[in-house]
């Protein structure tokens, strides 16, 4: 339905810069002429448009080109130089950080070593802080000015972290955010799929959770790892029994696949999974065939409540999916395809560098400087 | 993300309109005054809108109300008189047809016999036609102009139905439109709770199907008849063991209460089962208490991935509603409220006449007479 705000005409204006913003990330390089063709605004709107976020520095000049009929006409490009928008995520047992600019460009991409999921919060928060501080140096010391910096972190650990991480940057002038995890992932994958309305990202960590894209926008919900899909199985911790978290989350993993139970370093862990898959090694890949079974179970309950598109293994099912895919689409239909994740293994860290520049992109545009 | 629409002062002005009709529905009745203050909008404008508004039938003045300071305002309401919108659902083996005027007030409910689920589509087209043909003279007869028409029908027989059934009615004037039963009740529901943003309603009929309220909108999906609430039973048609259409489809709750297998007529089937059950019958309530809990592992699934405020049973889910709630909800936390449909047995037809005067209320205004 739609919202209840009045629009007005600043609204008009802010929801025409954004679209032609939109319009030129996707088409760019393009006139202004293209721009007023494919959105419908007439060429002096569009002038006017495309003259203020010049001024904002978010659209550039890239030249001419001759055209076969009339004068060559001025190509227009996104400006990547003056901003960067920043994503941070809280994994297993480190953290990732990448700064991208508004072209999308890649900046930097960090991994740092981080406090496991059993450390307490504000040690957490201090690793992140002194990351972001480090990554904020880095992109501010070439000129930029950051524009947003979000947070992934697991689904139960998102409250309060904002206002700890705030804190602990000093207040900064940027906004900071902190979401799920798996919705980032899911919004990076989507930024790959410009035409996909309607997925799944399935994030593989401690535990596995989902991030949804509905009709284009991001759900609330996707606690997966407590859906059964093993009823037999063993008991979980939450009362029911056969869960998808013990095994598919990183401990019963690792557990089913290596028999390991005191694994000092998931990331090593997962490795040595995939190494003895690549060789061909029995157990294991009769192990990773089990595991992809249960999660094809999961896999085919989305389907029937949200019938996406495609649904995307991401964080350590990533680099399993070679073993899990094909046990998990057994049952099913032509849709959803699953398939691993195209932006892993900095999902959810792009995701949320792309939120930073999506709320640009929906009309919330820097100050002229 | 936002809609890649150009707005342009159009927009607005239809915009603005919604945005008073919207206000009215709810606050009536209200002063011009009443609706700048709570839009935002100036009260030139609101002159304007409310202007506009009286003219094209869709509101009235009601009257003059004192207030301690200034004149007295003249208030608002919502006209009834002009417009209607129908709705009608495809059930088990009836068919259930409303007429609603722009002020939500009924003005017909009629229930009739129809050819069942195994009938050809043909025969169910033409008694959905000859119902549609005799709604439309009676409320055409009292002066009304009818808006539109939605029909409700099982998730798998939406498609071609609309084109069948416009055939059928010789192409008239309003728009008929045809939708997945569950998701009109779904929106008939919301109706009733305006603060409320994710709902879903399980309608039962020859199967379970899902309607998903998702911050505020309707989703696709729904398809909730497979999942398997129940591991170790029997092998359902689609390949799966235990699906919750085996137990809470209408052919297998009327085996499991009553243990008849040849049902002639479904809806004196399930009211036998509510008498039984109201006389404290231990078999049926036992066999009802069994099906609960059936129940309740499909909405624990719903709740983990989509996390609704309340699910709503509907249908002939209903009136079972006092027997398979407390099963179907012993194992859940706080969230969701599982409830039977306060809409109920007209939910699926009331939504679907609430959905033609909700794309009134989404800006597609009547032509002036």
């Amino acid at each position: 339905m739609t919202a209840t705000r009045p629009a007005d005409l600043m609204d008009v204006r802010a929801t025409n810069l954004a679209l032609v913003l939109r319009h030129v990330r996707v088409h760019a390089p393009c006139s202004r002429a293209d721009i007023a063709t494919a959105t419908g605004l007439n060429k002096a709107t569009v002038s006017s448009l495309v003259t203020e976020l010049i001024e904002r520095r978010l659209l550039r000049e890239s030249g001419l080109v001759g055209s076969r009929i009339g004068r060559p006409a001025t190509m227009l490009t996104l400006e990547g130089r003056p901003y960067a928008a920043i994503g941070i995520e809280i994994a297993a047992d480190h953290l990732n950080a990448v700064a991208v600019d508004f072209t999308g460009t890649r900046l930097l991409t960090w991994r740092r070593a981080a406090p496991g999921p059993d450390a307490p919060p504000g040690r957490t928060v201090a690793a992140v802080a002194a990351l972001a501080a480090r990554v904020v140096g880095k992109v501010t010391g070439q000129g930029r000015t950051v524009l947003g910096l979000t947070l992934g972190a697991p689904e139960g650990a998102v409250e309060g972290l904002a206002a700890l991480l705030n804190r602990s940057l000093h207040d900064p002038a940027f906004e900071v955010v902190v979401e799920p995890a798996a919705v980032l992932a899911a919004l990076a994958d989507q930024r790959e799929r410009p035409g996909c309305t309607d997925l799944v990202h399935l994030h593989g960590g401690i535990g596995v959770t989902a991030g949804i894209i509905a009709d284009g926008r991001p759900l609330r919900g996707g606690r997966v790892g407590h859906l059964v899909v093993d009823p037999g199985g063993a008991e979980c911790a939450c009362g029911r029994r056969g869960c998808l978290d013990l095994d598919l989350g990183l401990p019963g993993l690792v557990r089913g696949v290596l028999g390991e139970v005191d694994v000092p370093d998931w990331g090593a862990a997962v490795e040595r999974i995939v190494a003895l898959a690549q060789a061909g090694d029995a157990t294991t890949v009769g192990a990773l065939t089990a595991a992809g079974a249960r999660l094809g179970v999961a896999v085919q309950t989305l389907a029937d409540v949200l019938d996406p598109e495609v649904v995307l293994l991401g964080g350590v099912l990533a680099p399993l999916a070679p073993w899990l895919v094909p046990a998990a689409t057994a049952g099913l239909g032509r849709r959803p395809v699953v398939a691993p994740s195209t932006v892993e293994p900095n999902a959810v860290a792009l995701g949320g560098a792309a939120l930073a520049f999506a709320r640009l992109e929906e009309g919330a545009l820097p100050a002229t400087s």
